[in-house]
């Protein structure tokens, strides 16, 4: 039987109105069974006309279903791959999978203790691990539809906590706000100061310095500046872990900062957040615990599935002061159990996926491998990133755009025909193009993906983002290997 | 071997890392095993001295895993009993989770076609069938985490429309801005009126019928008034099918007046949008197709799996125009397909699930059973809703709050102990404990989960909200003589 229940004495099949119980066992077992099975990726060029996406226009039997989900399995991109190195996502544990579709299967809600009794104290608990791992003694955390919304809810908190009038009166009440952040932080932080109000030109970039992180002298005098115009600063985004440099803002000399202006300071650790479970590199993140809030997506770094992304905040009660709206309907008051429990008013979102299961079932498996598997998994990733920065340098085809301090590698892979010519006055114009045409054939031929951009005035360079540690040394030495292979004729 | 990939020639399994393929293929098989075994309904109460919820304390097994997920299945609401009455959503439809666990093992994030080729164009194709059923002959739309959201963001671009600075500038720009919905209508308007800088204040409450609906002529005084008073209309959101009473604002009527004062015209369809699969019941959303923006959640009437939550727009580039950053990183436009596929950056998101297979597959399931698949769901839950509203006339333990127009049917019982006492000036206090009596004993008992609340004056009634078609007369009276067990003693 599938996915059924008893409750109490009444226990009934809850597909009743399906053909028959059977078959649509069988039907689920069908598609378990194609998910065990080998995938090819194909060109995506033809997909259009080899997949009919239209939902509904012809009648389907159970046979063509599976046909159908197989297409979709095979002309998806296998972005558990281990040569998948395109975003700041990859991998898929099967803990985290088999997590998922529990969690599928149960279709929880997480807002109230009486729909998802096990999901609200899960998340609780950890939300509690995580700000342990932060350093809060005390404070919240929430669950977010990504890092994104996990930024704009921190901007939203930052604010409410300087004029908390804003919430019910409008951000006309308090003047021109403006924050701060480096030009290397997410783009999310200009969107959501769209979304909130604020408007883009009221997020105030601080210089990078060489290596991608923040300047805190230049972030004083931003704030200085801004103050004399007559605008009010509220509060610093700082990052740790940028999304292309992989740089980790000076945290201790920004925090002093925030101490010094009364600033909230946030910070976006959503990619770097991750290396808190190693005591090796944990370090990077000193100074995290001063921050008044942070996020987090275990779904980066920690390979959790997507999305599993987290905002945790120093202090106890600003979620709900300033998120509640004691909606009657969903939050009532005269339960027979302890309303504290219905964490959903001091979301935003009213309905929302049960995320933590997977990373707890995650977690939870790890700890047979010690309590530390997470630590050996980040440790694994740093140890890659630092063997295919040292390979890279050995190959006169490869030039490092700086010296990695996280797992971000980037480089330009320099064709045969580009070499030498360093010195020739349109070699960045020749070098910029080098990455899209090396992608397109490595998309084309199917064997890896690596991501590329500029940034400033550097030309078009690839950004190798590690985040699976099943991939070994000699997976490194195979991508300068298949890039050498793809860029000859460049 | 495991959710596994061959890309062009290197194919290898991608779970290196962990011990061994047979084991997890192992594990994850007893996984779906044991999701398609029986499970019972607990007391939650002592949940937390049952369950272990700290994720990293001891040392586990595969056995002990399998055992904790066990409890987890055990312990967890079974939303898709049918006789889980509680929220907005219920059923689990095979075809739309045999669509989560693809999509799972796919782990895809939708903002490319380069990562997400199969899912961007199926995206494209469920949101213009969409629009279709909608009415809008051209526009756009975009898959949100939850109605809430997708109200949100329709707040933003209602804004934008009229303010295209505020993106750049803030709202302070713009002057006072005021939006009108109902009092009814759902709290997520003031959550985020709250965060986009507006001010829950600005959010005017425009009257409603005794049946629930807005009242036209109010929102005509009221926009008069507002503007009188120096403040700038904006937007409107109405209301098709109401979170509590399940009323359909009068769309033709209320179109009419944002035509006349060249307001934005939203329309929260969420929870009643599903109708429009249904001959028999499409015409309470006439005047929808006059909706500049609609939100319309998937994963409530429909039933397919949470989170599919839709914001459809009428006007083709405005969300692209609200949204967009074009972060060099994500949306490079050197590309060597056509970028337009690349949807990411009209979102609000960065990394983004994948919700739309779930939904696809369960459409183009039901075209099997002729096209109509989803009419028959609809038809199937209104006719219950019809059932039980005619059966609970008949018992005097009963007494409805008002006739209903849709699958809420409202509803007051009357315990032994107070019937024929509703002259008595405390009779509504002593009603308005009985409900959440009635709750703990059926949630106590484990046979059955109905939500109430209060409305305005009334006491708290029982929302009986039906949403799985597999429920049949027989399950309508069930409830009806459950409820009659379980208040006996009242």
């Amino acid at each position: 039987m599938l996915v059924c229940v008893s409750m109490g004495s009444t226990g009934e099949n809850w597909f009743r109105s399906l053909p028959t119980e059977a078959q649509h066992s069988q039907f689920l077992h069908d598609v378990a069974d194609l998910l065990l099975k080998e995938a090819v990726f194909d060109d995506p060029a033809q997909l259009k006309t080899l997949f009919n996406f239209t939902p509904m226009d012809t009648p389907v039997t159970h046979t063509e279903l599976i046909q159908i989900i197989r297409d979709t399995i095979v002309f998806s991109v296998k972005t558990g791959h281990p040569y998948f190195i395109n975003q700041l996502f990859s991998s898929v544990d099967p803990y985290g999978l088999a997590g998922q579709w529990v969690t599928d299967a149960l279709n929880p809600s997480v807002y109230t203790y009486e729909v998802a009794p096990v999901f609200t104290l899960m998340e609780a608990a950890v939300l509690e691990e995580m700000r342990r791992l932060v350093g809060f003694t005390c404070g919240d955390g929430m669950f977010c539809p990504g890092g994104s919304f996990a930024n704009g809810t921190a901007m939203n908190i930052a604010r409410f906590n300087m004029f908390p009038n804003v919430k019910r009166e409008g951000v006309a009440c308090a003047g021109k706000l403006v924050l701060f952040s480096s030009e290397d932080a997410h783009y999310s932080i200009h969107k959501m100061a769209a979304l909130l109000g604020l408007g883009e030109d009221n997020v105030c970039l601080v210089h990078t310095d060489s290596a991608g992180r923040m300047d805190p002298l230049h972030l004083q005098t931003q704030i200085q500046r801004k103050t004399s115009s007559g605008a009010i600063p509220f509060m610093v985004i700082a990052t740790a872990g940028t999304t292309v440099l992989g740089a980790f803002d000076p945290l201790p000399a920004i925090a002093d900062i925030c101490k010094q202006h009364k600033l909230w300071l946030h910070v976006d650790a959503a990619w770097g957040g991750g290396l808190l479970l190693s005591r090796s590199h944990r370090h990077k993140l000193i100074g995290l615990d001063r921050a008044d809030s942070v996020a987090w997506n275990p779904h980066k770094l920690l390979a959790a599935p997507q999305q599993c992304s987290v905002l945790l905040v120093r202090h106890a009660d600003i979620l709900k002061a300033c998120h509640s709206r004691n909606a009657a309907y969903l939050f009532q008051k005269d339960k027979f159990y302890d309303t504290a429990y219905d964490t959903g008013d001091k979301y935003l979102q009213c309905g929302r996926r049960a995320d933590v299961f997977k990373f707890w079932l995650m977690w939870r498996s790890k700890a047979s491998r010690g309590t530390l598997g997470f630590e050996k998994h980040v440790d694994a990733i740093m140890d890659c990133a630092s063997y295919i920065t040292t390979a890279l340098k050995l190959r006169p085809a490869f030039r490092l755009v700086l010296e990695p301090e996280f797992v971000n590698v980037c480089f330009w892979y320099i064709p045969p025909s580009l070499q030498g010519l360093q010195k020739e006055p349109d070699f960045n114009q020749r070098l910029h193009k080098v990455a899209p045409q090396l992608k397109e054939l490595m998309i084309r031929k199917g064997s890896m993906m690596i991501t590329y951009q500029p940034l400033r005035n550097q030309p078009n360079f690839f950004r190798f983002v590690l985040q699976n540690s099943g991939a070994t040394h000699q997976d490194m030495d195979y991508f300068l290997d298949e890039l050498e292979r793809l860029g000859t004729h460049l």
